[in-house]
């Protein structure tokens, strides 16, 4: 059964049923109205809006709940990455005739489930046909933060946190999709990336004594670069970030090697994060509080440029635009 | 020059210079953040999500700016029929590498144009690669409203309001494409459809005598049906809405002939309101004191359907998702 055999409002309808949020204290409006009405939850407001091309989120091991999945994670990140709690999303999709009806049941059980595991709830959305699918995602969270950190704040002297674990796209992307899909390991860290919710905390409670802050989307190279390069300083490596074990072994416990994997991935949704050095322990006592996996792995310098061991990394990033294999290359 | 030859960032880094609303007081984040924080504007926030094919909104007068006027005006009528006052958007977009650079442009104009002329601030997006262009527009809106109204509330003698002027889009609808680029005032009346943002003030102002709301996007006899329906009610129309004087000439003021035109047609984002009949004068006040142009133009009934002269009005759709000339009958 294909979507063509179906009207738009059985679509809209099976959509509603399964995956939208019910109104909550104070709330009126729901489904099938177009807009949703809520209460701020903090303060201020995180607005975000992230579009993907479905076949840039395909990989052989991900099928459409795990693509579902990954869309959700990608959007909420950037609301954590600046210290927001994300509450709520709208999701617009766009799908092909000839898409089935199985794949639209996995792809809305996959927003459900990262919509229940995050708890970020679905509000409504729109669906569209096109010859070429695509997933629009709206995110609305709310944070305590006077001021949410940028990417650019960075100041010489600063430590570099990164929370998360990196290293598995990184190995797809060097070593390919065929010989990647044989691999436990990377399968597993790949098919439904992870974001740690509450870094949002972290952030928003430590928000005087971060500098920057940014998710890490495109690759950790890319993110490390944009930020330094924002923020007209560098950075030094001291250690790369924390990795799966099986990546560890196969590097032999090698930092180079684990570099070359770790730098050069993307999805993997971590964040950065620029502690003024008087700080650092106050920020690294509420990570451990929240159990979040981070390391401190460098520092802001003043020479422009991402180093290690002296010697200059070269950037690369992982480019939604491009197709999700394809590495370009762009020195600083 | 076609967008294949220009770079993501290229592209990206146009927009935002072109488009984007800088942070206002006690706001921080902006390009290139991922996200962008504001604070509210009224105690209850609304949220909405609009998704068009570029192809649906394609007419042969309509250039690609005002493709772009006509999305973001479609976006915010979501919001205002609920009593909001939209404030902010995020659009994202999915072009094809055969977009011209120009049109591109065109379009980024059309956003502009709008968000200046409804004082709507374009915060940030997202950009993708496709073979089948998309825009996705979020909408961010606050209003006092303690109760916004729905489209379900309408009670048994609820006066029916309903703003703005309608007629053009059903001529396209009966006549054709062709006849209609012809008849100068159906392509002034469909080139930019317009929202009159000041019903939201009108209707948050008025909650609590507004019983239900609605946006005319596909066709008034589809939003009178479905308020009529999900408010188990009917409605008897004892008057056409405002028409062009156009069509009331092509017309000679029959009032079956306004009806056919102006029912059937689409995007004409006015509002259709369901007021209780003791606080009719007060809501007729208000609409007047904002020159909102409006009329009252029938009632709602305890039997099922919609009604003219005691005959049963058949029921059209004006369907996004089969393309935007295509009518489906579905009588209730």
């Amino acid at each position: 059964m294909y979507l063509r055999n179906l009207s738009e409002e059985l679509i809209v309808e099976f959509i509603s049923r399964s995956l939208l949020s019910k109104p909550g204290h104070g709330e009126y409006l729901f489904y099938p109205e177009d807009a949703r009405d809520l209460l701020p939850r903090a303060p201020r407001i995180l607005l975000s809006m992230d579009a993907y091309s479905i076949s840039s989120l395909k990989l052989p091991w991900r099928d459409y709940s795990d693509i579902g999945w990954s869309s959700l994670s990608g959007a909420i990140s950037d609301i954590v990455a600046k210290g927001g709690i994300p509450h709520a999303c709208m999701i617009a999709l766009g799908l092909p005739h000839t898409f089935k009806q199985e794949e639209l049941e996995a792809l809305i059980r996959g927003f459900r489930e990262a919509s229940e595991y995050y708890n970020v709830r679905v509000l409504g959305g729109d669906t569209n046909s096109t010859s070429d699918g695509w997933i629009a995602i709206s995110t609305i969270g709310f944070t305590t933060a006077r001021t949410p950190p940028s990417r650019s704040g960075l100041k010489v002297g600063d430590y570099i946190i990164v929370s998360g674990i990196y290293g598995a796209m990184g190995y797809v992307a060097k070593e390919g999709i065929e010989k990647s899909s044989g691999v436990d390991w990377v399968v597993k860290y790949t098919k439904r990336p992870l974001v740690k919710i509450e870094i949002g905390y972290v952030i928003e409670n430590n928000y005087k004594y971060i500098s920057a802050s940014m998710d890490v989307s495109d690759g950790l190279s890319y993110t490390l670069y944009t930020m330094s390069k924002l923020s007209n300083c560098g950075i030094v490596l001291e250690t790369p970030p924390l990795v799966p074990s099986e990546l560890y072994e196969h590097c032999k416990g090698d930092e180079e090697c684990l570099l070359e994997y770790s730098l050069h991935g993307g999805e993997e949704y971590g964040i950065v994060l620029g502690v003024k050095p008087e700080y650092k322990n106050l920020v690294q006592k509420d990570l451990e509080y929240f159990n979040i996996p981070y390391k401190v792995i460098g520092k802001a310098i003043t020479k422009q440029g991402l180093y290690f061991h002296g010697k200059e990394l070269p950037i690369y990033r992982y480019d939604q635009f491009r197709g999700w294999s394809l590495l370009t290359t762009s020195l600083p």
